[in-house]
């Protein structure tokens, strides 16, 4: 096993037995999170991919690599699904036959009211639906990429029903401890304000790093050789953006389509102002925006989301 | 002093004199390389602004610091001009005076169509005019912001004028030599190339980072605090391009407003069918795009532009 760091012998798990549905970058993340920081007794872990499950089984961090979700989740406490945003619905349908009663249901997608909807739908009844996102990745993808720090200081988003039961509210006061076992800061939201919020903060950038990726690549004057070469100049922190997981990132436009056409709708009209500003020449204009800019990155940087430092090595553009 | 790595002593300085106009983060830069690398004599760096003058003085990274473009070009043997691209002419303009006979008069400019007419317009005769562009740089301003690694194994693009006489060319080959020293890679190219090159790989982006962090500034349903809070789902990689220096920005996209156009209007034209593909749910549509543009970022990484490792603390996306 890699990547162990000691278990709090003091700290009891927060589940006897965590299951992932999914073992890629985040779904093999959360396994190792949980394993170092003994948030879990026994893990088990369910993918499609027997690649996948190959490389699972000789990286060594779950205790139970199967290829069925029913399997995995037989006497889990805590279900976590990690597959892509639309074969969600799938997964619980999956997994269900194997869950205990009073077992929680939670998941990594980053849309929450499509996933929500899939969940409630396949859920077995008795069992716990708390939508889950936490706000962590890499452009990386597959069982290697996932690592157990990624979630340190980092935000998970629960989208609970509405429910008000006791035992609901234990089933998430637990979910909460795991999280924050795992190193995360947990916010709850409501689901249709997630999806607008990170309609915002990651899926538009996500599709306009897509995009102007994509339009580099088909320019007859310049060639692909020049794109890379040049590429400090600030085309490069897009094709990291642009090399995240197609398959979960056709999914998250697709579920999210409201949402990110609103957003796309707003940036694109700012967009036209910007060009016709260029145009004729409005000096004034661009600067006011650019001075504005700068401000909301030095309230970033002042809220501890981001180091003013320098990024020697990564960051250098002109 | 700051920075200093000791200077080979077996390399004689490149030029006895470096005078360097506008001491801002490229132009401290290039000041602090030249020192540390042993490829100037004597430096001698010149700022219109007081404050900048007085953080020089403090910082003692150059023998003479003065707000009088023509003192510190006098004698000379090679001046770079560090200051916004609109303001390149009159950086000119004000050197000319002290500038020796034979003198290379060189810049940084982002931009190199307008600046090389500029800077040919005003440079007094018997000067050789080699405009440059150091694809190098990082969102900080300011004469502290500099530091002299900053153009080690990062492109250096020169525009030579189309002359083939042997004091140009061997001008040319001196100034090559310099920034070699500096430790860049240096390549020619024809200026109005150049522009359209950056257009894409470097413009083109600073204006989208601009835009999306203004469209998000806007937003009513969403506050400043969720998306800073959030910013780590790929939004924050925006907000440090958009944090960029506002006048050397505005310059760049009044002066290459052409190129930046035309690039632009492509950027949009794929941004529609984008669109359009999530408003229809064209899955297989943004699966190709994204599976593409994945390969874009893995040609990068091959061509050892950029590391393939994760970016421990500053990319965790989601």
């Amino acid at each position: 096993m890699t990547d162990h760091s000691p278990t709090p012998k003091s700290a009891e798990p927060v589940y006897a037995k965590l299951a992932v549905i999914g073992g890629g970058l985040i779904g093999s993340s959360v396994i190792r999170a949980a394993r170092e920081k003994g948030a879990a007794g026994e893990i088990a872990v369910a993918d499609s991919s027997p690649v996948h499950r190959e490389r699972l089984k000789a990286l060594g961090i779950a205790d139970q690599v199967t290829g069925d979700a029913a399997e995995a989740a037989r006497d889990a406490d805590l279900i976590v699904l990690a597959v892509p945003v639309m074969a969600m619905g799938e997964a619980v349908a999956a997994a269900a036959p194997g869950m205990k009663l009073g077992a929680t249901l939670s998941d990594v997608g980053s849309v929450k009211g499509a996933v929500a909807e899939a969940m409630a739908a396949n859920a077995p009844a008795g069992a716990f639906v708390i939508p889950g996102h936490p706000v962590a990745g890499t452009e990386q993808s597959g069982p290697d990429a996932g690592f157990g720090s990624l979630f340190e200081n980092r935000w998970i988003i629960l989208t609970p029903q509405k429910r008000d039961d006791a035992p609901y509210q234990a089933a998430l006061e637990r979910l909460t401890e795991f999280w924050l076992r795992l190193g995360s800061r947990v916010e709850l939201m409501d689901e249709r304000h997630h999806d607008l919020v990170l309609a915002v903060t990651s899926h538009l950038p996500h599709l306009i790093a897509y995009n102007i990726v994509g339009t580099a690549a088909d320019l007859e004057e310049v060639t692909q050789g020049e794109v890379m070469k040049y590429s400090a100049g600030g085309f490069r922190d897009f094709t990291r953006i642009a090399a995240s997981d197609p398959i979960m990132w056709r999914d998250v436009f697709l579920t999210n389509k409201d949402a990110v056409l609103e957003i796309l709708g707003r940036f694109t009209e700012d967009l036209q102002a910007l060009s016709r500003a260029i145009r004729w020449g409005e000096g004034e204009k661009l600067q006011q925006l650019f001075t504005r800019t700068r401000a909301i990155r030095l309230g970033i940087v002042a809220a501890g989301q981001e180091s003013a430092e320098p990024n020697f090595g990564r960051d250098r553009r002109g």
